[in-house]
C-alpha cells in the first residue's frame, strides 16, 4: 500500500493525527534511566533505547507514528546510530509508522545514496541492503528536482514516502523562506508548488501523495494558505507544544474532512513526566504513563480543534 | 589557528587548491579490493577503508584536504559510519584538513546536535564527547540564522569551520536557487549575502572567514559574480572533472592573489586508475599511483588556469 495511505489508515484507526518525536537528549532522561545506565556513551545509549521502547510501548495503541530525529542519535556516534536503528525496528514491530527526521538532501547522484540509506536499497555483490523499518524520511530540496528524483524512485519501488521542507517552524525560517519573488510568490510557496508537482505520480487512494511536506505550526496563517494551495500534499507539522503552536493553529493544516496532516510533539510527550501538568500525578519512574496521559490529552485537544475550526 | 587560515596555509604549503572527495561507491572499487574484501557489508567497508587509506597515503604530501561524502558511508549502515570515522582519523594523522560533506541543517536546537556531532562536543555526565578529526562540515541553511548559529558557536569554541550551500553544482540547482526576488537578487545571491554576514565574526588573518560557502564549478559566471560579492567568503567548489567543470571555470572562484577557493574532485581522482588518461599506464593494483598522477595533473592545470585568468 502507498505509504501515505498507510499513514492515513493508521491515523484513522487510532483517531489521532499525532506523531511522537523521539529526540532523546541526555538531559531529558528521567533520573531512573540515568542511574541505571551510566559511565559510557554505549551505556547511555542503552538507556535511551529503554526509554524510547517504554514510550513506544505506552502509546503504540493510541499514536500512529514516531519520528526519530537523526541529529540526537548522530551526536552519540556509532552507539547512537545503533540506538536509532533499534528504535525504528521496535516501533515498526509495534505497528507504528516510522518517519525518520534526517533532512537529507544532495545533488542527484549523492541523493541516491541518501535515499537508499533511508527508504531504498543498495545492491552490492548481487545482494540488496537497506533499512526495512523506515516508512518516510524528511528531505531538504534546496537543490531542485535532481535531488528529489532518487527519493521518488525509491518511494515508487518500495512504497515509501518523503516529507520535503517547505516552511519550517523555527524563529528565523522567514529570513529566506518568506522572501518574495518577482512573481509575488514567496520562496516557501514556490517550494510548495514544486512539492505538489513532484507528488503527482504518487497520489494514493486517500487523495494525498507520498511526496509530502513539512510545514511548521508556528506560522498558522501560512499553514492555512498552503493547505489551500497544496490539495494533494500531506503535511507533517512540527512546532506544536514546546515550540508554541496551539491546537487551533495546527488545525488549519487539515482539510474539510479532518485529514491531511500529522502533528509532531517531541518534548511535550517525551518529558511529560516533569511537566507542570503531570509531575504531581506521576513519579519519575512512571514517565511512560505520563507520556500516555499527555498523548491522550493531545489527541483530544487536536480532534476538538479540527472538528470546530 | 582559525580553521580557514589552517586550510589556506595547507593550500600554500602544497601549492595546490584541490580537495579530494572520498565518495566510495561499491562499483568504483578496483577489482583487487573487491576480490580481497567480500561477502558482507563489514568486509566491503574494510576494503573501502584500505582503498581510502591508500589514496590518502599517495596524495597527502601534495593535496591539502579530503572531503568524505557522508551519503556514501551512511548507505552502508554502522560499518559505513565506522569506515567514515576511521577515514577522517587517518587523513588527520597524515596532516590533511578534513571537510565532511554532510549538508546538515535543522532548526536551532536540533542544529546544535548536528554541529556537536561533527565539529563540536556534547557534554554528558561532565565529560565532553566529539569528533576531533573533522575541521569543516557542510551545512544547508534553508532554515535561516538559528540553524547556522550553533555551528558558528562551535567554530569559535573549537577553531572549526563550515561551508554553507550557496549555489550547488547539479543540473537542477537553478530551479529554486536562480529565481529572482522582488529586489532583483537571486535566491543564491541572497544566501550568499547571508553567508558573508554570518562570517563576519570569524575572519582570519588570511582575510577569509571560517564560515565559507559551497559554489558549484558548473556555473562559472555565477561563480565569478559571487567571488566579487563575497570578498571574505572562501569557496568550496564542486563540479570539476566528472561533472563537467573546467580549470578555466573554477579559476573564476579565486581572488587576484590566487586564493579564496578549493576545488573538489571525487571520481576523477578516486577512479583515475580506470580513466582513459591513465588506464594504460597503471594496472588495477596501482590505483593509488594513478590517483597521484591525476592529482599532479589537476594541481598543475588549476595553477595554470588561476595564474592566466
Amino acid at each position: 500500500m502507498n505509504a501515505i495511505d498507510r499513514l492515513i489508515e493508521k491515523i484513522k484507526q487510532t483517531n489521532n493525527p499525532t506523531v511522537m518525536g523521539l529526540d532523546p537528549r541526555y538531559n531529558m532522561l528521567p533520573e531512573c534511566i540515568k542511574q541505571k545506565y551510566n559511565g559510557s556513551i554505549e551505556k547511555i545509549c542503552e538507556g535511551i533505547l529503554e526509554y524510547n521502547k517504554a514510550l513506544i510501548d505506552s502509546v503504540c495503541d493510541i499514536i500512529p507514528a514516531v519520528k526519530p530525529q537523526m541529529a540526537f542519535y548522530e551526536v552519540f556516534g556509532i552507539a547512537g546510530i545503533q540506538c536509532y536503528q533499534e528504535t525504528c525496528k521496535y516501533a515498526k514491530e509495534k505497528g507504528m509508522i516510522v518517519i525518520v527526521d534526517a533532512k537529507r538532501g544532495d545533488i542527484g547522484s549523492t541523493a541516491e545514496s541518501y535515499s537508499n540509506a533511508f527508504i531504498g536499497k543498495t545492491k552490492i555483490e548481487d545482494k540488496l541492503y537497506g533499512n526495512d523499518n523506515i516508512d518516510f524520511v524528511t528531505v531538504n530540496a534546496y537543490f531542485g528536482t535532481d535531488c528529489v528524483k532518487p527519493f521518488i524512485e525509491d518511494c515508487k519501488k518500495y512504497d515509501k514516502g518523503i516529507f520535503i521542507l517547505v516552511k519550517t517552524s523555527n524563529p528565523s525560517s522567514g529570513e529566506l523562506q518568506d522572501l518574495k519573488l518577482e512573481n509575488g510568490k514567496t520562496i516557501y510557496e514556490t517550494m510548495g508548488n514544486l512539492v505538489e508537482n513532484w507528488g503527482q505520480e504518487l497520489i494514493g487512494e486517500s487523495g494525498y501523495s507520498s511526496v509530502a511536506a513539512v510545514v511548521g505550526a508556528t506560522y498558522p496563517e501560512q499553514l492555512k494558505t498552503l493547505r489551500e494551495q497544496m490539495p494533494h500534499t500531506f503535511f507533517l507539522v512540527p512546532g506544536f507544544g514546546a515550540q508554541g503552536g496551539k491546537a487551533e493553529d495546527v488545525a488549519l493544516g487539515f482539510d474539510k474532512n479532518g485529514f491531511g496532516g500529522i502533528i509532531n510533539a517531541s518534548r511535550s510527550l517525551m518529558c511529560a513526566y516533569r511537566s507542570d501538568k503531570w509531575k504531581d500525578k506521576f513519579s519519575d519512574e512512571e514517565y511512560a504513563k505520563a507520556t500516555r496521559s499527555e498523548a491522550i490529552w493531545m489527541r483530544d485537544e487536536l480532534n476538538r480543534a479540527i472538528l470546530t475550526k
